[in-house]
């Protein structure tokens, strides 16, 4: 979560956009999304993840991996798993996600 | 670009995520970005689209289309093209495109 974009990987990759609205009842969140993101780091073949939030509004993380293991790796996580089931309970109003191979990419940088 | 995530659509299908940062040189921009609004909606094949802001920050648009054909007809786009050649000489800082094919995909909504 930088100021700059991710860069473009080498295709094949995996890639997870979660867009969300997010509930008045945050509680618990800011140190359960810290959390996700510790783990997510620590997973084999997180290439990387950029997050925007539209003030009170929609928010979209994306996140990049190696391969599909990775990110089933990711996604069946003890943790992970937990904290999805509290969004569902709690933090979320509405969200979608959408998982995909990445067949091409790329980035531009001014010099 | 509602107040609620695109839906999950039935896979496969397309995904371009495009993650930026801006520059001050934004002369000219909301025009174009609400006339490349009305074209992609107008592409056979565009599912839906979102979009999240950091305030001063980095920005993520995606874009859902239905098979590879819609999604070139979008990049090639006469308009397209040339908003993309303005983009580098005056808009972005930076940028990544990623773009793949969906294989899974749901959604939530709080009942």
């Amino acid at each position: 979560m930088s100021d700059q974009p991710v860069e473009a990987f080498e295709p094949p990759y995996y890639v997870a956009v979660f867009s969300t609205v997010r509930t008045e009842e945050q509680a618990g969140y800011p140190e359960t999304n810290a959390r996700m993101e510790e783990i997510v780091r620590d997973i084999p073949g997180f290439l990387g993840m950029d997050h925007a939030q539209n003030p009170g509004g929609l928010g979209i993380s994306v996140a990049y991996f190696r391969d599909a293991e990775s990110l089933t790796q990711w996604r069946t996580h003890t943790e992970h798993r937990a904290a999805q089931q509290r969004g569902r309970e709690q933090w979320y109003e509405s969200y979608t996600l959408h998982v995909g191979k990445v067949e091409r990419s790329h980035s531009f940088k001014r010099a």
